[in-house]
């Protein structure tokens, strides 16, 4: 195999991110879904990625049972880990989108600058920050996973919204309160957002 | 938005990998080229992704240019920052199959542990081992970006084939010499590969 520098023009020739996406017919983006744990965003996120496929589009899900058991399992939950859980969730959304796939993340997400990196590792307009307002108290009343119980009682450290602050976004796409909508009212809202930005 | 444990089989209708792939029409796998600095693995993995994508095929290329100054910008060149480096690797590989894509990887990956760890991570039969055998001779006469060249200065340090092992792998799913072959044979041996593990 030559491998003079003459020869460099096989690179003219690599697949790239535009071509990824025109064999999948779709535009690339990142539905990225914020708000307290039991706000509603596995729940949102799942819904949405079924929606996108039965419209034919090619999805990726990303959340806490494919990253945090797998690329992040070695990180834990100080403000530094956090940091660091969130950069390489943006940063393999970033390859998901140069793979040509519509990538949605369910992630709490707490922090304005954690967020505003992810914004930024991003074309601008490929990344939808879709905040999930659902009140601390209707989370907490839900408790799906028992963890506020938990983080009540002091068993969970840096437990966001009762031992660590969640820091509401301060220019989303697009506000959900889950707790005054119906699942399928808040998927008509994401694929609303999504027309109007031209990526359906 | 009703939240309680009777409706989790909102779940049930959760999009998985395998409904991931069948709207790809195809079945993913990880083409892992692992081979000595300049034994072409960048090279085999471009007119690799280019010959599936002109089969219609819905693929990504992981790769230095895409992950070290991405997600491992934060990793250097120590044994254990190596092993990080390719765990996080293997782990994308993981969430590119879940997505349904066929994914192909160059990087020099010179530890067998490694390269095993990944092959863990996946189902086993989606991991196809690709060792570029192509001689330090060859590689450092080529020396495409000149590393060789520092290496042997030591002006850089942890360099495999110089100042750091490379392990020829134990059991490869194909071995390519690219010194003895043309890229034209090369895709052609690794084609084979996937049709013979029905991969295509």
């Amino acid at each position: 195999m030559n491998m003079e520098r003459k020869n460099i023009h096989w690179h003219n020739g690599d697949v790239d991110a535009a071509e990824r996406a025109a064999l999948k017919n779709q535009n690339p983006c990142v539905i990225w879904m914020t708000g307290l744990s039991g706000s509603g965003k596995s729940t949102l996120a799942n819904a949405m990625e079924r929606k996108l496929v039965e419209m034919g589009r090619h999805t990726m899900l990303l959340d806490a049972d494919n990253i945090r058991h797998g690329l992040n399992r070695n990180l834990g939950f100080s403000e530094t880990d956090r940091t660091e859980n969130i950069r390489r969730i943006g940063e393999v959304s970033k390859l998901m989108t140069d793979a040509g796939l519509i990538v949605i993340t369910a992630f709490i997400s707490p922090f304005q600058k954690d967020r505003d990196m992810v914004r930024a590792l991003l074309a601008a307009d490929k990344f939808l920050e879709v905040y999930l307002s659902t009140s601390l108290e209707v989370c907490e009343a839900r408790d799906p996973k028992g963890m506020y119980h938990k983080a009540r009682k002091g068993e969970i450290a840096h437990f966001t919204g009762i031992s660590s602050p969640y820091e509401v976004p301060l220019q989303p796409e697009l506000t959900i309160d889950t707790a005054a909508l119906s699942v399928k009212e808040c998927i008509e809202s994401i694929t609303n957002l999504l027309q109007k930005k031209g990526f359906l």
